[in-house]
């Protein structure tokens, strides 16, 4: 009789497969109140990696961490017309507070803009103020009526950026600087993801900006998602706000504004992305485990071997972890690795001692071998940068494999069934986009003809990238 | 005619002093929601670091990070009976969600005990998965009605550590070993701060525990602030919540639970224990930035001098910052460094080129003399490390100066208008504790006669620490 898998095959049900990784690796739990989340301890350490490496991206980018509060007067969200007729239907809205009712209501943050815009209000005197570059990380509420864990839940992590400028160019070049040079970066020389960049449709566009810059990824069953936006703001805020600063030529002038985020849904993007019959695939430059080295029995002198093999790689700039639980069995912690998808293991056992050796599985490449101790060391982050490239390619290979040119809305609709359509914008325009919605697809990005992020929506030459989302 | 002081002198209105420091070196605002603030970017730097090295500390003793949701069911709080009764007036509570009236209203965190329980009881099955220790970094919400920025307000952040061990001994001794090796160690050897470690007596201890140890300081104005408090909480949530684990010797036994936190109060506490009339005094080994070499004109010769002196110090290790921004007056500048604290500031002008010198000024300290650019190096990691031992000498001067002994409520009292009193806790016993309450004055902590943390409220020789608290 042959072993059952531990999960649903992905080809089999999706859906399925998604959520019994999120609960076997240990990812997370659904929470008590509808669409909440409990993110356990692997799951946040996923985070926690992204966390760092985007802080860092986001501090050389400028920018300095603040924080904002959670509960926003209602009245707030009411002074961007676009901005609460975008958010209102998810709010979620505290009316007590101390045993009392409250006089005015305030929302759960559903995103940070109103607030930040009556502090930068009187932040900013002048000129000399500008650029104010702002990020913050915190919770943020909105009501999901079809949650996902890490997909689509009603509170979630993550960054959100604020800056104020003095001119619309600076605006648009700073929001682009955040688009690549943060979040793509970060996504492909850090995730490996293969991530498409592009600027969204006026219908797709964040509530109150005047334009959206996003990062695209194709998932292992052909939808797209959406893994980060930037968004110029214009001077929508500034006027609702009345953030105004005093120019070098002495005249009152409203600031530019951009705002951008980035959430926890980077780590169901991880797993639907490099997941795989197995488990999950963490790339190895996130890992905060990269190795693990598995003593496959309780000797003491596997024990020993086992520590210091770790050692020998710790000294190599490895993150590795010595696996000594020897009263769990062996091909028990095996599998929990792979459903962990920590890129390297390293098994020793008995056998292992007298020759000198210790099995390499490598988790990404797919390969099992024994090599010799001594060679570890080198071949261990040789290994580690390989994977990195592997990954990438092959979420490249999936996209690229699944992705048709088509003419007519049609063509694209029954694309986006099994993977991604790009189609002339030309020829879909507005009419064919709502056409496009009405069968659950939709316009996830336009690129310019060489690939570039267009300026414009009806910039000549602009293809629409469409698709299924989560 | 004198110049006015840049703050209200301390020794005038102390409570003014702080609102006004907090203020002028942009550490906070008050957020628009009652109670609530917006942390600034120096201000929340300081915290930044705060978590920095905390978060070391408490991986160091074995905890990792997760994430639990904000919102938790109304239902939840009701299970532990003493702590529904502390925390129902302070709560702040979600009614409608998505447009519409909630089935069951949802309380935001207080605090997490209740919905760790849930999932702990789910986690835990036998005694292999114990103990189990889990930290979070998140925001919390207890409603205020006298609010004051970092001190007290509606909304904070904080970190929580919850733990669930198979022995109350065990549970015992992790509650105490945060106390001691995360909590008092970051205090003294981070913060410079002096804290006395004790016993809360069973009318301050927190809602739900059997012992709360604590930490207390003594503030400018010889009042005491709490903080960081970890506590046993026996079975009390383990029963309510059913959290029970399989022994080595198959019985079903409930788990013994600690939990601890330290918020962004310290923040405060930092400006009340180490500020003076000129501003805050920011701790070497916390301080983002260390020293600041100002440039005091914009001659082309001067910039080129600050940063180089800049390089030599970050070269030394030193967290260091050029500033350069000549367009403002160099007093205005001082002013302003002096008001956010930086330990050390290094003046450079036109006259100080050809003597290869340049103003060394310590905040700290509070000497000022010129030197030798070449010996910066040396000079300053050496001014730093004394500056760390200056504050916090100071700080246990001030609490020693301002402690006095006594034998009766009575001279308790009077002592605690101006500092703190110290009086047998069989002379005082919760009669007496009861009696101080009525004129404002609490019992910080009971101590052992040897000043180690007692075992037992009733132990021989313990003496109770009263004061007026934040």
């Amino acid at each position: 009789m042959a072993k059952a898998p531990v999960l649903t095959p992905r080809a089999d049900d999706f859906p399925r497969w998604y959520q019994e990784l999120i609960t076997k690796a240990e990812l997370a739990d659904n929470g008590p109140v509808r669409g909440t989340m409990v993110i356990r301890p692997y799951g946040y350490g996923l985070w926690e990696r992204m966390q760092q490496e985007m802080d860092a991206r986001i501090k050389a980018a400028g920018a300095s961490n603040a924080y904002f509060p959670l509960f926003i007067p209602q009245s707030y969200l009411t002074r961007e017309a676009e901005h609460v007729e975008g958010f209102a239907p998810e709010l979620a809205v505290v009316t007590h507070g101390g045993g009392r009712e409250l006089e005015e209501p305030v929302v759960v943050r559903p995103t940070s803009e109103t607030i930040v815009n009556e502090y930068f209000s009187k932040w900013v005197q002048s000129y000399r103020d500008l650029p104010l570059l702002i990020n913050q990380w915190a919770n943020v509420v909105r009501w999901e009526l079809r949650p996902r864990v890490f997909l689509r839940t009603t509170e979630f992590l993550w960054q959100e950026g604020h800056t104020a400028h003095a001119t619309r160019e600076e605006a648009r070049d700073y929001a682009a600087y955040i688009h690549q040079e943060v979040y793509a970066d970060f996504m492909e020389n850090v995730l490996a993801m293969d991530v498409v960049p592009g600027r969204k449709t006026a219908r797709e566009r964040f509530a109150g900006a005047i334009n959206t810059l996003t990062l695209e990824g194709m998932m292992g069953d052909g939808k797209a998602l959406q893994l980060g936006t930037s968004h110029e703001l214009g001077q929508n805020f500034a006027r609702a706000f009345d953030t105004r600063y005093l120019s070098r030529d002495g005249r009152q002038e409203h600031v530019w504004q951009t705002s951008w985020g980035s959430t926890t849904r980077m780590v169901g993007a991880l797993v639907m992305m490099h997941g795989d019959d197995r488990g999950l695939r963490v790339p190895p430059r996130l890992a905060a485990v990269q190795a693990v080295v598995v003593a496959v029995t309780g000797d003491e002198a596997v024990l020993a071997r086992a520590g210091e093999i770790g050692d020998r790689l710790r000294t190599a700039g490895v993150r590795v972890r010595v696996d000594d639980r020897t009263d769990v069995p062996f091909g028990r912690r095996a599998v929990d690795w792979e459903l962990k998808g920590v890129p390297v293991r390293i098994d020793v056992g008995p056998r292992d001692l007298d020759s000198g050796t210790a099995v390499l599985v490598r988790r990404i490449a797919g390969t099992r071998e024994p090599v010799a101790v001594e060679a570890l060391a080198a071949l261990v982050p040789e290994a580690l940068e390989d994977d990195h490239g592997l990954l990438l390619a092959q979420s490249r290979r999936l996209r690229e494999s699944r992705t048709v040119d088509v003419t007519t809305v049609e063509e694209a609709a029954e694309a986006a069934g099994t993977g991604w359509a790009r189609i002339p914008w030309a020829a879909l325009g507005p009419e064919g986009e709502a056409r496009l919605a009405e069968r659950g697809v939709s316009v996830r990005c336009l690129v310019a003809a060489d690939g570039s992020v267009p300026e414009r929506d009806d910039q000549r030459g602009n293809v629409a990238v469409v698709a299924r989302a989560y």
